[in-house]
């Protein structure tokens, strides 16, 4: 009996109509969420009380099925996004009924729409790739984050006496350059430090010089490298290499240098 | 006589003439247009409602041309270019006299000017070009709604009391997230969050990193697919692929073998 | 005696030296004018206007010699270059005393230093590429065009009593439009037409979009055509074609049948 | 005894652990840089006075340490980053005491933080492959500065008048243009020029489009030349090229006309 409810379990998660019911349950719970950010009359917020019950309830049973039917229990935690689903289900389970913690309870169901990535296989494939691109802009992002402390400290020493809301200590200095290099009304910010100093602006243009080649030496490289990924997946699909070619002409040769030696022997 | 009218039509409609003729048409009606948004003297006015019926006329004859010189009939409408011509002549033959209903009148008669795309061929192949794109950047799309979707929820809940105007709800809060997006006066609406929760910095940073980071996939998406259509349209003009190669030298070993095999032979 | 000078005058143009002193010469030319936006005492003043005849002759001089020591006096105008710097020289020629016209006469002296593109033969090579990229990108700015014709003429239609100001005609709506494609205070604009029509953030956000996509189409554009050429250029750089691999191959075998008649034959 | 201190000074310079306590140490460095841009207690200002002098003489000994396990003496200062590390280690050993120049010491200071690129070998790369690519925009920039400054000129000849603190003279003209070139509030200028010079749009509109297209320029530059780089790199990555395989099947066909000339010798 024990095997044939597995197998029905099996059937189930295996189904494309229970695959979409999970997707529509997770598009109901985001909408429940947007839902509850506008003033609702007293009986709408009964409703998405019993909804949230139901939703919780059902990603549960839904992780449950996943868990149950999975062949290597081991394996199951391995796989990132069955971790992540496994977390958001569980924290959910808390009960948090305090009015002071209903902000963080809201908050934490707020990350069960994230679960549609990890439903969907194409933003699976979306996310791993933006993924697999993260590492090669370490460095990248490491250099621009030296200019962005090397600058502040700079700016902090300088400029903390004219606006201390803008250049008070190197971190709220980082903001203020963040801030400039979004090009968000950044000549107020130069006009003001002009005033004393009239040569600052060497300061914001060098600075936006920099973080604008850094930023634009990023987007090459994430370019260049997911286009040679793809050029090199490309080349491997069923076209021979030239290495290939190059091998099969050496075998020619050896067939011609055979018919040579035969010629010779007759002679 | 009626096949002698029907050659007529056609080389009417292949006539080059006739083609600069319906484009100069279109430019009139698109000038008309623009010279209703200026205040006329009354004598101009009559002259664009004599302008308007003619305009209307001219593009109904012009689709009853080409619908008549179609051979296939049933075909006509399966083109979306023939069908989007006879949509907005259709509907601008509807006769709108009522003061209310003019803006309405006026809109639909504004879409005339699309007819240009659908006239030159060039344009045509744009936005066909672009509209192949599309599917391509769905999911990034999808996924960046995603985003903004979980953090318009989380800066309603947050947000909402400090300034309704910007965190009122859910549908306000994606508004003001595409104003943070394009970095428009960003900086006051964080400042403004700053002074109840001061650590709102991160809200906004990360928001800016992963729309910016999902907006370069979306460029990268988009120029790497079209390069490799580009590449491989390219590869097919003419130049043979690696695997002809790769037969042709298959065949030549195909007769070499021969070759030995006769050399064997007559020893 | 005249075909001594002649020599010299070739020599003279050749010489590294001379077109060193040429380009000191603008570079003089555009400090002068740079200098003249200064509030300046009468002294330096004077000493401006006996640069100015001076730089006005050496001009002159210089395209006389370049004019003279051409072979054939047909082809000097033939080159847009030639063409571009006879034009600047001859019309900083004309006597503008009067001081209404002294602003023009300003102006024209400034393009004086475009005449460094003309001179320095890399930022030649660069404008030039600059311009064959363009009728590429022709029917690009013409969709662009007509999008925005057709937002304007709507904007105008609908918005023009809210603001006159910004959405008077369809002219001023085209500069407000072009105003919303560089996110410059689009918000403001956003603000004030949604107390009228809510709605109408679609309005804004499809323009965006739009506009946006047209752009990156043109990026894209521009990138593909330039490295297209640039890699049909590597590939003819010494490196046979697939096409030149194939003939030899196929010479291979016609070797190989002449090989195979003659076994044939002589059994 | 001397030599037995060489090779323990080699051993700790290529030890691993010792790298690691490098970096380790600039970025406490960087970190009591950032601690002095708060309002610090007495006690902690005494902790950095002690922890400035260890770093100074730490970055002291840990350059002589590099000095001394050089080889070659004399190409120690040929490596641009060693000079640039022994510049700032000598220039912070200078005593700076009095309060005026209290700031030039501080700023010197910060340089510090430039080590952390020379020691660590991924950044230097990166930073290589920037300076490489600066020669590349040379011209590129040199064309920017032309357009800035005929745009300045002549705004500074017609605009200084409507606001001399934005057009007062050349210089301050190429920041305004600057400022519209980023885009920042760039319609307020426009707005103010309009109401004198109505046509004053095509201004600001042309001087967008060519530093526009300059700058895209520049990206398309730089991605391409990076990328036929990329390319080039790999092509020699083992592959053998056409030409390669053009000389094989040559000395094929070689191989073939011997047969073919033996088999007229036997006729």
């Amino acid at each position: 009996m024990f095997e044939n409810m597995h197998a029905a379990l099996v059937r189930l998660r295996n189904n494309k109509s229970f695959e979409f019911f999970v997707i529509a349950v997770i598009i109901i719970s985001a909408l429940e969420i947007g839902a509850k950010t506008y003033d609702l009359p007293p009986s709408a917020l009964l409703v998405t009380q019993y909804l949230d019950v139901f939703i919780t309830l059902f990603f549960l049973i839904e992780i449950l099925i996943r868990f149950i039917t999975e062949d290597k229990k081991k394996d199951f935690f391995k796989s990132a996004w069955n971790l992540f689903d496994t977390i958001v289900v569980v924290i959910s389970l808390i009960p948090i009924d305090e009015s002071e913690m209903a902000l963080l309870a809201r908050l934490i169901r707020i990350f069960r729409v994230l679960r549609m990535i990890s439903i969907v296989p194409e933003l699976r494939i979306l996310i791993n790739s933006l993924l697999t691109a993260l590492p090669r802009l370490g460095y990248v992002v490491l250099l621009m984050f030296i200019i962005f402390y090397i600058y502040a400290a700079i700016g902090s020493f300088i400029f903390s006496d004219i606006n201390p809301v803008l250049w008070g200590n190197i971190a709220i200095s980082m903001l203020t350059l963040f801030r400039v290099m979004t090009f968000e009304d950044w000549t107020d910010i130069q006009y003001e430090t002009m005033e004393v100093y009239p040569m600052s602006w060497i300061f914001y243009m060098t600075f936006i010089f920099f973080t604008a080649f850094a930023f634009l030496n990023m987007v090459i490289g994430i370019v260049v490298g997911v286009m040679e990924e793809e050029h090199s997946k490309e080349r491997n699909k069923g076209q021979p290499s030239l290495a290939d070619i190059q091998n099969q002409i050496a075998s020619l040769s050896a067939q011609l240098s055979d018919i040579q030696q035969q010629a010779k022997n007759k002679r």
